[in-house]
């Protein structure tokens, strides 16, 4: 019974520890950039980067290693760093780096992303880098944690404890972190214009608010969890910086829900999978202003027209979309690079309200631990 | 009538072009070598790269851009270049590639994998790659299609036409293709010995043989699709140079029997899909002697544990994964880079078979054309 209790002190009054995280999200990211990102004085800190400024910033090219959740945060990253600091881009599945003999050198800068920095592939395949020479940054957020002391510099997330097996303020503390560096390297190497980067900035700090308002479309969700919750499978789409957001919807919705739900870049559906569509299959499509949206559209079309089911993520005041959408999910505005952290909010609820209909362990879902430090 | 007998004729005594196309492949993967790799001599000769030795041989990066079934080529060739000629690659979806403001140097080859050479995203990307300065390299198999005109220099397959919508032959001939650019280069380079080299070419040349065996495993592929054929899902899971060759099975099982089947990366398991196993759940998993197998047959084990049914591609002769398996299919023995041209001709009859036993349309699957030539 003191268990119980101490249990539902720690849970905040949420049924659920994933609930419960979803909701810290604008408290976490702010806890993230805070100390950080100096809007007034137009500069980012960031001790682990400071201090090897050039190294990094010399980089040939960038190898990001990671696992499930983490490995979603750094296919964002990879198009933050492009686009933003103009550096080359590899992210790997750790378990496939590790033993594949990949080409690593001296000029590379390995970053791994782990939440617990225990992951056992992720550790190894840090290990293989130094070995090879390479410079290693962790982005983790259990401080002390293996692969922070492993790794040659790092920053950490500061999201707090994540106790939900299903990853969620770490996914966006990890992109928080990962573009404060990207910011950071753009204005050293000169790649983002002084007047970009401060932009960057304000609409970083106002994103804390605008999750708070994506967190109100909890209704509208629920409602659709409850049409869509004994569907078999589901399929998640989503164009640049929201395909990684397709695959980690998808992810949340497997972990928790026992849902087959798969993500895919929008424009590959027409090469194979849109062959699953007709009128059984719920579709989510991240269909944000900020992203190709003409291009989401003519995918919704496409499916639409094999009848299949469309829940659609857009932008607030959206009106093409809802036109063609079954249900439409409204996010703020923001900048491209930024949309993820909007985006994700809703595809997280979706999960949780659907394990929750289900009747699942949403927190300690099946088959699966919190943090994997075995092979 | 007369195109009646027309298709019969072109079908050569074949159901299906699909199974026609998957019994060509021995001699579709002669015929891609043929002239090329001069055993004796010790050499392999493609005009395209001879041409522009230096200048491909001194790339800082090869980006890969694909869509589709030659994306999953385009994973394959990604270990085989950083193996055996150490240059590092990057595979790119084309569709994100040419929307994301990508990193490209004139230090870049960007190799463009398209089977009719008219895939628009694949055209779109190489022409960006183009105008900043990259050197572009096409693997088509139609002579004289739009990619293989637009691009520096390139290689064809000489698969032979391929009319089944779902891609077979014209994977196993892209592979052989850039297998053979491997080799050349790391001839080249030196990353490879002469004894490897030879090594290669000699296991090269009994590949056809070694498929015409494992097409002998009709009748048991026949028996597993008949079990499996009403599964709404299906997992595939591969290590290494077989992890692209799961995502290729799964492809290839929704393309035409429009069951959702997903690859994986084995390791991946355990953070996030290894919470949709139960007993209704058939997990194909790739487990042959080269290729980390005391790791694939770990994965088995947690598989087994949590009552997915097991359907194995194993060497010739495996005993382990025998016991563990539900079911076990055979391929001949080859070396570890050469595996994924054995161990896909398995997951095409499986997904052949699937789909005339549900009763689809094989060649013409719902909502697929065979050549995707709209954005």
């Amino acid at each position: 019974e003191l268990q119980m209790n101490l249990e539902q002190i720690e849970k905040g009054g949420y049924e659920h520890f994933m609930l419960k995280e979803i909701h810290e999200q604008p408290s976490a990211i702010s806890d993230t950039y805070r100390g950080r990102m100096l809007v007034d004085e137009g500069i980012i800190r960031m001790a682990g980067m400071d201090d090897n400024m050039e190294r990094i910033a010399n980089a040939k090219r960038f190898i990001i290693v990671a696992c499930g959740t983490s490995w979603h945060a750094g296919l964002v990253a990879e198009y933050i760093f492009e686009d933003i600091a103009r550096i080359p881009v590899e992210v790997e599945y750790a378990s496939e780096f590790r033993y594949r003999n990949p080409v690593i050198s001296e000029n590379d800068v390995v970053i791994a992303i782990s939440q617990s920095g225990e992951t056992a592939d992720t550790m190894a395949a840090i290990k293989l880098a130094k070995e090879k020479g390479a410079f290693t940054f962790g982005v983790c957020n259990v401080v002390g944690s293996s692969i922070s002391r492993e790794t040659n510099a790092g920053a950490y997330t500061h999201a707090g404890p994540e106790i939900g097996v299903a990853s969620t303020k770490a996914f966006t503390t990890q992109i928080t972190v990962l573009t404060l560096m990207a910011l950071k390297l753009g204005k050293f190497k000169g790649t983002i214009s002084h007047s970009d980067f401060q932009y960057h900035l304000r609409e970083m700090e106002l994103i804390p608010n605008k999750i708070k308002d994506s967190l109100k479309s909890d209704t509208i969700i629920r409602e659709i969890a409850n049409i869509y919750k004994d569907a078999p499978n589901c399929l998640y789409l989503g164009r640049g910086y929201n395909f990684p957001v397709a695959l980690e919807g998808a992810l949340k919705l497997k972990e928790i829900s026992y849902i087959h739900a798969e993500g895919y870049p929008a424009a590959e559906m027409k090469h194979g999978p849109i062959a699953l569509i007709d009128e059984q299959m719920p579709v989510v499509v991240i269909a944000t202003k900020k992203g190709h949206y003409e291009k989401v559209v003519s995918n919704i079309q496409e499916i639409k027209s094999r009848k299949g089911k469309i829940i659609a993520i857009v932008t607030h005041g959206d009106e093409e979309v809802r036109d063609l959408a079954d249900h439409v999910i409204e996010v703020p505005e923001t900048i491209e690079s930024l949309t993820p952290l909007l985006t994700t909010i809703p595809l997280q609820l979706l999960s949780y309200h659907i394990a929750v209909m289900l009747g699942k362990n949403v927190d300690q879902p099946r088959n699966l631990a919190k943090s994997v430090t075995v092979e």
